[in-house]
């Protein structure tokens, strides 16, 4: 009898796509990779304990033929995907706690060896400062987009340099770096001069009064048409109310729509070599999860208009 | 002397109604009845414990000289029906766990006893699976009207036919549905058969855009005025900022005002014979209860709204 | 070594201000009171721990070179306070459970000698009860401004008099009051009379619908220019969605940057001579504090706003 | 059909029951009150909400024939009561929170109105304070026998009088009073001066060594037979491991089979003319209730011991 | 490089074990399955989360070289199973929430599936129910020994066969059943006719005083040596104390240590054919998980001594 | 008039002593310092927020003349210390996440300067990670006092060498260790390698059977009367019932009264200069906080110990 296979069931890997543990047997479009890596967090931690929540909701958006259906726009995503092997899960990144450089050189190692087999990586933070190895693992030249409250651009001061808010300013100082789009900025702890040390180095913070102006799809316009980007999303991009499990929330931030239409027009017009979402705190999440179930429906639903984008089927 | 009854206080009924434990000696215009069934939750469960929430946080609302006041309208509800014994708390269906169809069974025959005292049907689920058993108790033909993120339309395979996702596929076949609405539709979770087929059975499916473009007022508009009608309001149609404390909360839902605006629509231009009200999961709510005590808002302001409409004073 | 003073290090006090244990000696502008009193609340209590989470949130907007910077505005406040010491931390006042009145006394006592050197009173409750005593240290006439969802003008029945329903209605009875505005009252768990009565007094309530009319400057322009006023902040004045941990959270409530801007209006216009926050429950909010967190954020913000008007300024 | 009543449904009273709502049609042996008061709580409060949660796990020991059958001894308790509705539930005492002076003299008001009526009182605290007002609604002269981690017994001093360390000195000083054992009595946070007053005044404390040397049967053995007397139990008297939801809990304290068999030992030897049990806090209880559910299985068993004695029987 | 494989890291199986999604391929001495189903729980559920939490915590005994060390005994469990990949993961049983009956179908038959490849099916359950379509699927004679606070021998009336309260009085009636020993028995919510029937039916109650008078190796000793037995472990059967995050814990149970004794002297002595364990609720444990963890310990443990005994090896 | 100082209210310092934020001025004899520090925790993290936790428990002890009198022994401990200022609390070493040697040298040079000051160290952790920099603060030779239900003796392979696994194996090589005594080692994630190892280098483990064979006492009767020692608590060397909000909780632990007797020996016959308490997770702690509040718990009690022996007295 086939599986009815309920969320709760079964051993929990991204969309139910199969574990795939040797990265030199990957054979997919898709790679989700997990990086369970907390240590840089200023706060509370507990992000690391983000994939395995992100695998777990994601199962409930596994059932019937594959993939999702919208019934808004009335088109379904991902279904050739799940319903082809395209997608495979990789585990998360061996973490070595308190061993910061050798996890960040194993974060580059295991993305490479995803690019190596041509395959889309999609990051599942743990932290932002993940983003850092994770990006420089990339050597062709990309525009990097960043969905954040926060520039994460402190200095490298008092012998710190791999927290969740240092990853940009190693990005930054990447030659294949081709320009850095901050979209959420809001946060009120922020020094005047990282910001202004982000524009003066030439790239773009956009407040969310800017982002009310520009709009959704306005906020990329400025890449050019099918430029390579990776796309970097903070949870707490999006408004405080949404994300209660998120330890670094702020309030005035994106809604859902705001971002699903910003993610959409960027899979729609961008080459999207890769991307990583970051910083849900399942330990400390209402009970319900729903901060982890917003994070993998928003990571599933952006990973599924790159698969519908013109782009992502002439590339494949 | 009187009594302050904080909500903390006493023994917790719907509004502190009486408490009527034998449906025979039920006389008065409204009965509250609690279901407290889980059993065809698809991810976490716990709503069986949602109707001895709903009936705690129900009891912040009664004090002083009784009703409830609208300081933004300055109309005061539920005065008259507070007062003069008009609402009875009938407790609950009795639940036979994994015995799902006599568990049904007393439901309807529950909302039957109801019905047949000349009495309002107010039910507080449980999740939604629930809505099935008691509309088929009501033997006269009706709208229904839907309040919901998903659609609770699934085929009846695999064993399946009782889980929340059924509900409205059993409806849909009763000889007594006039026209089913299910509004709010929303989630990435659907298969397209399901919503296909809904409309195909010449139903109406009212996406969040369409809800924005109609207007709360609008979306039952097409129901003929004084139309008898059933409302069944699953907690998610609101947005999931609202609902932490519910396990199938999605994004980019209804907020407060348009389900509330919704409603008050409905209760002031069709005859509604009955309502649920479902799907809080009060064990992993956040601590302070604030999903429960907008259930309760909820059910409570559409009562009130229900009871001062001409059609309720008439039919009296 | 510098430090650099993540926030989950050192003695929890407001903005790392010093610890003023001795009110004689108190020597800065701004004063930090906690008052961590919740026996009047009406449901489930806690907000007496509300001091210590708000002390332990206000510690993550202290970094660097001091003071917070707007990415949205290129403002920078409370550096030139928080750089000079500008800022003290009174501790708590003594609580008496049980002996309310000597409890009131000692949150008069407190403020008074807050007033008494000259600065400005920070108030951190606790529930709303503390407004009454704290008010009440205040000699010379003033206006208050009140955001809440509630009027909180219960009459004094049933020997009840303390509790955080009853502030206001001791308040309208000072001699000091020149007037008081309610903003953002919707509860429906009011009576008529209290909103009458609180209107026949000629004070004013602003229901959500006219403070969306009026705009967020436009509450408090019937205050005259400069005017003395206190300002009572209730966090659920702010929307449910924002606000999970707070006991009396409330639909249709302001958004943050409503509050925020509606703060800002006042503050740089009005002589603000004290202010207040009540409501947020620690024990019960969900694991990462966003509630405390968001209470914090409004305190700061708004303190940083009055310090950078040039009423402040010119004040000292 | 006849109910199964899980315990998840139906309206809450304790055992099932029926509600008595005024005390002057009481007609039962046993009257179970609720006393939701913490306004005396020294750290985090939250009992008050202990009157429903015990009400809620006690509905776990009703179902089939009623009484509980210990498959230990093969005794059944509580049957003849359960199946003869010799149980009355009369609901919580009113509370007026910031009156505590008006809260206490309701409670001993409704103490008298149950003994008035010849019914055993059975009281559900709240805190420890509200047994001050119970013991003194006795008029007669008794034994009180206290378990408990501390002695209760602060002076009079900074206005407090009335807080749950107070109770006990406010018991001593009662002229009814025949003699006050205090039974489990091992915290560290007492005052030398206390404990000795309690002693000097000719009471016994019992640490736990004593109760070890003693036996559970000892430590009331120096009451005289059949004398009439009243037992309060503090929740930690047990020991922190069994109590995660006491928020006063202490490490060495009593096994749950200690106090047990204590407690069976004053049932078959002495009048218990009435008892209380206090301070379960739910709202910080784990989210499986085991320390409501221990509360409720400590009171019925006591309460089944108690029916199920010589005296008992002969007395009714 | 080598992974550390932390516990937060990677897809989480039963000790990191090959998950095996197709029994036809079995090849395995040990096949671990996950029942989630909790749709039999009597009061709050939330148990079909289990598996998933005890693969999480058991994934923290893997490190190193493999296999458990005790350092009081000096030797090492599992390190030859562990090594050589003897240990399989299935997965869960696929469940059809409402369609009682088929799920147990599904559990029956998946339970042969394993046994058709000769491996020792070790069960994760889930509520209490699954024991009986576990057991049936044994088709040679063998004794049962259960571990419970309860007897889980409900009459079938009311129409419930299959909640966790009726699984022992199917397996009673099966014709494979040489005899049932229930050990840790003391719930004061039985009633007299179940523990009765237990016994007239032929078999053994063992309750705290006889396993405390008989030893843990001295429940099982009137098993045949070598005999076929299927163990079941409730977690309930240890003490309240221990399992916080277990909905049915009951006071005066098993210490850890009593249940590993007696659980060591049956997998020494006895021919274990099959075993499960039962009852953790994650959803409503403490936040740490101790509940979980203390589950996966034990089966663990037990299996380890499984393992380690001279019959596994002949048999091997 | 004097403060009542209730627990919930003031800034939290341990035992609310005078914070000391420049080492240079320290004039105490007792020195509490916290380190809160989990980038070493190898499962759920959170330990961090363990010091302020402990500091806002042990305000629970603080009130009336000073001191902590014990019921049972009649001794009045800390009441010299507390009320003659001879405790102070140093605030939190500066933590540089990711950049662990930074802040393993800041850890080690805060206590040199309490060394160096002449008061001892009490060192709240963090995570066990810390123990190393802590002991290698010390010149002179001493031994090392270990409670634990682990080594911590990992090799340092894989670039680990901080991990909260690895202190002791710092601590072995350090030429000052006159020998190693670890007690409560019981749980079955070891290696064998590093049991051996420990004991192979002269150092002994004392299991729990071994800890019942020799007494509380026993555990360092080794140690020469009078000899420099150094203790290190790891809350989970008590039993895992008592400790629910510790991450690495074991089964068959201490007892509170049994590592109290161990430490109350090793108080009374050693010089203990300095020792620390770890492990604590406030953030999946109960609600009420029972393992944070065990932890002040046992160091106070530790310290007063400390504090009356003769040894003690001598040196100040």
């Amino acid at each position: 009898m086939d599986r009815t296979n309920r969320a709760f069931t079964g051993i929990a890997t991204f969309l139910r796509a199969p574990f795939c543990a040797d990265p030199a047997t990957l054979n997919a479009d898709i790679a989700v990779l997990g990086i369970p890596f907390d240590e840089g967090s200023p706060f509370m931690p507990g992000s690391r304990m983000a994939p395995r929540a992100l695998r777990e909701h994601s199962m409930r958006f596994v059932g019937g033929a594959g993939g999702l259906y919208d019934p808004e726009t009335r088109r379904t995503l991902l279904a050739h995907e799940m319903n082809n092997g395209l997608i495979a899960d990789m585990g998360d990144v061996d973490i070595r706690p308190t061993a910061v450089e050798v996890t960040f050189e194993l974060i580059t190692e295991a993305v490479q060896q995803i690019l190596a087999r041509g395959a889309l990586p999609v990051i599942l933070g743990g932290d932002h400062s993940i983003t850092y190895p994770v990006v420089r693992a990339f050597k062709e030249p990309l525009y990097v987009l960043h969905f954040d409250a926060h520039t994460d651009y402190q200095p490298f001061v008092h012998g710190l340099k791999y927290t969740n808010s240092h990853a940009f300013r190693h990005i930054t100082a990447m030659s294949t770096l081709l320009g850095l789009t901050q979209i959420g900025i809001r946060s009120l702890r922020h020094s005047p001069e990282t910001v202004d040390e982000v524009e003066q180095a030439g790239h773009r913070i956009i407040s969310m009064n800017e982002f009310r102006r520009l709009g959704p799809a306005g906020v990329s316009a400025h890449v050019p048409d099918g430029a390579r980007c990776y796309v970097s999303i903070d949870v707490d991009a999006m408004d405080m109310s949404l994300v209660p499990g998120c330890v670094s929330a702020e309030p005035n931030g994106l809604s859902y729509t705001e971002l699903r239409d910003a993610l959409a027009a960027i899979a729609s017009r961008l080459n999207v070599v890769g991307f990583d979402f970051v910083e849900v705190n399942p330990l400390l999440d209402v009970g319900t999860g729903v901060t982890a179930y917003l994070g993998a429906h928003v990571v599933i639903e952006f990973l599924g208009n790159l698969c519908a984008s013109p782009m992502w089927k002439k590339r494949r």
